[in-house]
């Protein structure tokens, strides 16, 4: 009854991910013909490794180890990049597009870093830049954000996006473990890898807010621009601290909007446990939206990994597909995202919030005054305040809970608090969320 | 640079839905027409009372208490049926269907009845008939289930999806309430009917189950043939002796399949505290889909309302405009929801899970020998029992945990079980969900 239409798929990278969607296609093959219409053939395939290629079964498929000889093939609708690194695969994704392909790619930093280039460049060419892999994982967050929540204003956007960090700071929290603890059973897990920096650093977290936050607004919003503080000095005292009242510490990435200026940022942030994204635990990711009609959203799911990331490029490949077998297919446009177009950008220092500060100071008299001294002087008002007892006595954890107060202020307290001779380690901050 | 898109609109129904969506139109209009080059009208509009049609400003709008009017207008690209009713609206969407229109609906309750006409119908002509709004309010969960998740087998589902019970539910457990306190206040507030049978006996859940279960596996899911129960016969010791042991109780929409049959239901079940449907309460939805490749996930957000659910209703419109833009839609087609093509069905009497069991007996000895030796001889194992103090000797709730049995065993002993002249009281019975 319904026309079937051939998709011909040049597919570069055969690593976890494109050996999951050589596996989808095959598993679910025989659904998007019948009840779909949709042949996906993959008529091109490039692989590091010619020995990666044997997985590609059909003899009709064009194998190479050569991926701008699948960008510029003839015979390819849709050339799917998913073979990672955030310059490499650019000339291939210009050369797709100037040839009148589709792409679909789960390449983040590439996106990040070259968005500002490929995206006007697909729209100039009419052609889909697709990403729902690149953000969340399995979590249909693009599709989301572009089209399910389209009637709405995002007021603002918390995201667990880190699959790793999650799990490094729900170890710690479960079996009140050091951070080189968990991180160390992360990486014999694998789930994280041997040179973790871009996960726990924050960087891979920003490169998906970055994405994030300019879906959410419309404009385009650069990672260059923004803070981001990783996990590395969350201590298993701060954990148990927050325990203790109640709260979760989570790596966030935050998006909000004032007076059309966004404010996007990655940081450790306390959550309050029975806030939604506090259970969202292990290796899972969360998106948690301020919607203004909709109201608040969550969507949780695997953020990573083989199959669930082959899932977000299959729905890619559909709906491509369904727009393709309109014979006149529309590309939804990302053709914001450019440098004409940036997000006038809120720095860091303009966020208003409550702060958790542990000091490390020397067990003197009068450390107490001359730190709270720094705090009232910078306009800084004190919720509570604790010592921890320590062995130590050049190292003795002083925790302090501000009342909600510009980040910059703190930032400047900060600075002088550090600078007195009777602090003898850097004061570690942690945000509150609300 | 792009082109820009008219689409006329036939709206009915100017109620609370109805209102929300001319307000979301007027509010986004500038962002639909300047960034996707989407003109939205309303070119006719049909209301029960006259005075409602003042809210639309247009003075080309044309106005009646007519819905089919609408249905039949020529001037209109897509109905939309915000009026609800089960039966009513039938002709109208036939109408519509017949004379070119696309349609979308919010309606539930006649999808579920009618859509195993309507959905066909639709397809014959060649016309999407969409109904985002018709399941979990705000949540996308529909474009989720049909174009998110794809390239995924559904191999499990359980939704929380009537917002009214969910308050009722969680209002108990917080402020250890009677069903009868909890319900009265949801009145009060406005969550719930003066007449809530409809929600609270579970219908309204087993409307949006069925359109689920229909969607997860491709086949029709007649709400009819499907088990309902409700949450009138939850008790406050239920729930306290839920909490005891770490559950909390939820209303759920229940949905697997075995061997390609399908198992649909709604019933009040306990969830462990740790999963993370237990932490969606009050008047919030939430919708966890056991995927084959993307893994666990979960959807929540607000259910229902004036905004959440004309923010459903406009992403419809703009994924119909996406197509239309095209000059060539082709429908995605629901045409498998028809009798033609019925899911096989199994029974509840085929779900194996552990049973809570709350009997009412009589002070006795002898009560529990006859009891459990009813228990045994069905077959059915026990993990736990205790009994409760109670003032009224007449009246002595007994708790039953049992392992995991087939539902038709339990329901064997507990014919027998209710017959005994020292149980006084129907017993209650609530399935765990894992």
């Amino acid at each position: 009854m319904k026309n079937r239409l051939e998709i011909r798929i040049g597919l570069v990278g055969l690593g976890t991910v494109g050996q999951g969607v050589v596996e989808l296609l095959q598993q679910q093959g025989a659904f998007f013909s019948r009840d779909l219409g949709f042949d996906f053939r993959i008529a091109a395939a490039c692989a590091r490794k010619e020995s990666e290629l044997n997985s590609i079964t059909d003899p009709g498929c064009f194998k190479t180890t050569d991926a701008l000889a699948v960008a510029n093939h003839p015979d390819v609708d849709v050339f799917i990049e998913l073979a990672g690194g955030e310059d490499m695969p650019k000339p291939w994704f210009e050369a797709a597009l100037q040839s009148g392909k589709h792409v679909i790619t789960a390449n983040k930093a590439l996106l990040a870093k070259h968005g500002a280039e490929l995206f006007p460049l697909a729209a100039k060419h009419d052609r889909f830049l697709l990403f729902e892999a690149a953000v969340g994982g399995g979590i249909p967050i693009v599709k989301t954000l572009q089209e399910g929540l389209v009637g709405n204003d995002i007021d603002g956007l918390a995201c667990i996006i880190n699959g790793t960090c999650n799990y490094i700071l729900t170890q710690m929290t479960r079996n009140k473990e050091s951070f080189d603890d968990a991180l160390a059973e992360a990486q014999r897990l694998g789930y994280a890898e041997a040179n973790p920096g871009f996960d726990i650093d924050g960087m891979d977290s920003l490169h998906k807010v970055a994405l994030l936050a300019s879906m959410a607004y419309g404009h385009y919003v650069d990672y260059r621009k923004l803070s981001v503080e990783g996990i590395r000095n969350v201590s298993a005292l701060d954990i148990q601290m927050a325990d203790e009242m109640g709260y979760v510490v989570k790596l966030l990435g935050v998006v909000s909007q004032d007076h059309n200026r966004v404010l996007a940022a990655v940081y450790p942030a306390l959550l309050e446990r029975s806030h939604q994204l506090a259970s969202v635990n292990g290796v899972l990711n969360g998106v948690y939206l301020k919607t203004s009609a909709a109201g608040p959203q969550l969507f949780t799911g695997a953020g990573a990994g083989r199959r669930p990331t082959a899932s977000a490029v299959i729905s890619d490949l559909v709906s491509l597909a369904r727009q393709l077998a309109t014979g006149h297919p529309v590309p939804s446009s990302m053709a914001y995202f450019s440098n004409d177009n940036a997000a006038q950008l809120l720095s860091i220092d303009e966020l208003e919030t409550e702060f958790y500060l542990r000091l490390t100071t020397v067990d003197k008299p009068g450390v107490l005054s001359k730190v709270t001294g720094i705090l009232g002087e910078n306009g800084i008002s004190i919720r509570a305040l604790s010592q921890k007892p320590e062995h130590d006595p050049q190292h003795v954890p002083v925790i302090i809970l501000t009342h909600s107060v510009k980040n910059a202020k703190v930032a400047e307290a900060l600075r002088q608090i550090d600078a007195l001779d009777v602090v003898s380690a850097p004061t570690r901050v942690i945000r509150f969320y609300k």
